[in-house]
């Protein structure tokens, strides 16, 4: 198991087809499960995927159209029926809570979990935190409220070097303090730095998610500086008009985003079903900024590998 | 195009594998499409098996378990977003309308189509009519309300004799009315017997969908002599104390009902997902009913060929 994997179960647009299904991605951190918008058949991806309903218990769904959430009450129910314990909490817009909590209320009253939901705002704001990661929205700019979320990873621990603990004699017991950075106090009171006793910890990686949004400047903002963005790229230059009029983007624009942003990686999707190929696209993006890579589903990427 | 055609989209039960999916067929009657339930993925499966959207005006929801109508909600909000017209009927129990009335008017409320609800109830009864058939509903024994669906053809059409109508100058106008089994009378006042004239008509296929219930005498009694029952067969024999514990049934039973009903065909679904291959259901079926074919996905069948 890698510390960051992001895996992609649906990068197609609201019209699904033979080649790409709703959207849905599920981030696997450190083996926890968090699932990242869940349109139809979400629950039969995560079956070919192998990712264990039973390590996911966050949610989190961008906006309200049906393609990003008409998948949520197959797999809750699923995950009911196969005895999932714990907490379940989908953090999704109040009248998503509300159209999802009487359908499963309805048809899933005896839960084997305890379902929450967060009500989440269009602002940016923490929405979800725990040890590894922190959670937050942004606004995008869509037909309808839309948020990006972006997952940063929480500082991590520093690297033992184990040579020089053995030469300082440092006990077994105080190793994670140094790898939370702490000096080391000798016997007799002599201190040892902890850069002679640790190496740097591993970069803490940061991911965003920008569902569906046309190009605008404040994706950007929230975008800054990220190791990864998935960004729309509903079309091609060619649909450009279209992009604007339905308040999606173009492949060109998302690299924009990517460029202007200072990301490091750009992962494309939620593309428009007209597309048979999306070669056109990638070449279109990679024209702005060089290190775009088409979404797909069934791709798992190793977030620690920018 | 066949006159008509059985198409299996779905034939797993509660827990959707890689191997089935949730319930849900598509009757072509003579190209116009009917769903017999719509599980999750049922307009995925639509487009694998080319049945066209434009076609489908009228689905029938067996009871409310999420494993029969969770496939609504993007079915329809698809099938609009495709521009669609005309009307849509979704037959379905009063709560099942209010669910998913509520859910299309927040997700879908501007509709290119009209969405119509027909309420149904668990009662024998003529749900719909056409010139073609008759759908009528009857009760199943179900954890929940829940009905089988039984369709008849109307009475077809006689064969002209072409070589006696021009003997006996039967004029094209008249030929419509031949059809329908009326004399023909000469210029000369003379009857000429219609069965001179033409031939019998083909026979009417009756076809019964029998979802979600245990063994059960009034299953028998409804579906008394039809040609075509499609029956669940939820379990094999080593689990029928589940089955009857689940109000589902056993192949075994399946096939009883099928016998004792003097129906001619059987076919088999709603498959548990313990079962890696169904054959050892079809064989214990086979043993009480030896016409028995296992239903499964991609699978259309013609139902003249009884």
């Amino acid at each position: 198991m890698t510390e960051l994997d992001l895996n992609i179960l649906g990068c197609g647009s609201a019209t699904s087809t033979l080649r790409h299904l709703p959207s849905c991605q599920v981030l696997n951190v450190r083996g926890h499960l968090m699932m990242i918008d869940c349109g139809e058949g979400a629950q039969l991806e995560l079956r070919r995927m192998k990712l264990k309903f039973s390590r996911l218990n966050n949610i989190f769904i961008s906006h309200l159209h049906g393609d990003h959430c008409f998948g949520l009450p197959g797999l809750l129910s699923t995950m009911s029926l196969q005895g999932k314990g714990g907490t379940v909490t989908v953090h999704i817009f109040k009248e998503g809570a509300e159209q999802f909590g009487k359908m499963l209320d309805f048809f899933c009253r005896e839960r084997s979990f305890e379902l929450k939901f967060n009500i989440i705002g269009t602002k940016k704001a923490v929405i979800y935190e725990d040890d590894a990661i922190t959670v937050s929205t942004f606004p995008l700019t869509h037909r309808v409220p839309c948020v990006g979320f972006l997952f940063r990873e929480k500082p991590k621990l520093r690297h033992i070097d184990a040579q020089a603990c053995q030469a300082h004699n440092v006990p077994p017991y105080f190793m994670n303090s140094l790898r939370q950075g702490k000096d080391f106090v000798t016997p007799s009171r002599v201190i040892i730095p902890n850069e002679k006793l640790t190496t740097e910890a591993d970069a803490s990686i940061s991911y965003a998610y920008c569902s569906d949004t046309k190009y605008s400047k404040r994706v950007i903002n929230a975008v800054e500086g990220v190791d990864w963005i998935y960004h729309e790229a509903t079309y091609g230059d060619e649909n450009e008009r279209n992009a604007v009029k339905r308040y999606h983007s173009t492949a060109r624009q998302a690299a924009r985003v990517a460029r202007e942003a200072g990301v490091k990686r750009l992962i494309l999707g939620h593309y428009s079903n007209r597309y048979n190929d999306e070669t056109i696209l990638l070449r279109q993006a990679q024209e702005e900024f060089a290190d775009t890579i088409l979404g797909n589903e069934g791709m798992t990427i190793d977030l620690n590998r920018v």
